[in-house]
């Protein structure tokens, strides 16, 4: 899928859909981590992540694959959603 | 300390702060509880507490001296901090 | 379901599934109901549940069949699996 | 303190302590990591921490000292005994 389109808020950067959130605070961020947590169990399907305080970032590909598949599209319109609410 | 006074959008029921939440569904209620977590974990002060599905009934007294304390005042406005974020 | 058999460490009472749990402290305790959180929503039917520092008490019905179901049994299942973790 | 000794399981990387970090799954992972983030947010001092499924990646340091402090190691100590439990 070398002609994905990543969603809004998404670059396809070195194969992988990568976005990059800002909180208040690390409780703040903590607890979108949380949710996203849950939305990625309910999906098994998981992001390699990192966070510093209030920062979270994320980068989605199917290991599996080897590359983008549509199960790391459905988890990042599943992360905007949650960044919406 | 018999005439405490709730803070907003808590009451005193039986002796203990009481306060019921509504959120959207489980993945925002649950991610609520964990920064309450956060925040009952830095004060030392844990609330009674539960939750059904997109509910959370949160109940705060001070264990140790059998009634409300400043502590539960403290943990009830942290929480009012975080419903308003 | 009035025959169904509760799963080890499990009593029905009331009509519900009910496990009461005992941990080291907060920590343990909440990090146990992250796991079963994730479990929940993997499986789309969550708990009714309660903490209160170092304990977690879990009661399991399906509210929309208005009794126990095999959802039940299932979650009931994953949570003693979680426990034996 | 650039004779800092790292505890036990942690490595002198880069002027940060740094811990890899491996578990069952996903679930087991991200409950240790609610536990350190609980132990983080108590402290007031957070890490820097990546997560890919069934491991976490931890690197401390104090960001406002640029360098390894006393809080690196008191967390450090902190995840150690999380670990060990």
């Amino acid at each position: 899928m070398t002609d994905i389109t990543a969603p809004d808020g998404w670059e396809n950067l070195d194969g992988r859909l990568h976005r990059e959130l800002t909180f208040a605070d690390f409780s703040e961020a903590f607890a979108f981590m949380t949710r996203v947590a849950l939305a990625a169990e309910k999906a098994d399907h998981h992001p390699d992540w990192s966070n510093s305080w209030n920062t979270v970032v994320i980068d989605l590909v199917s290991h599996d694959a080897d590359g983008l598949t549509e199960r790391d599209i459905a988890l990042a319109e599943a992360v905007n959603r949650l960044v919406a609410t």
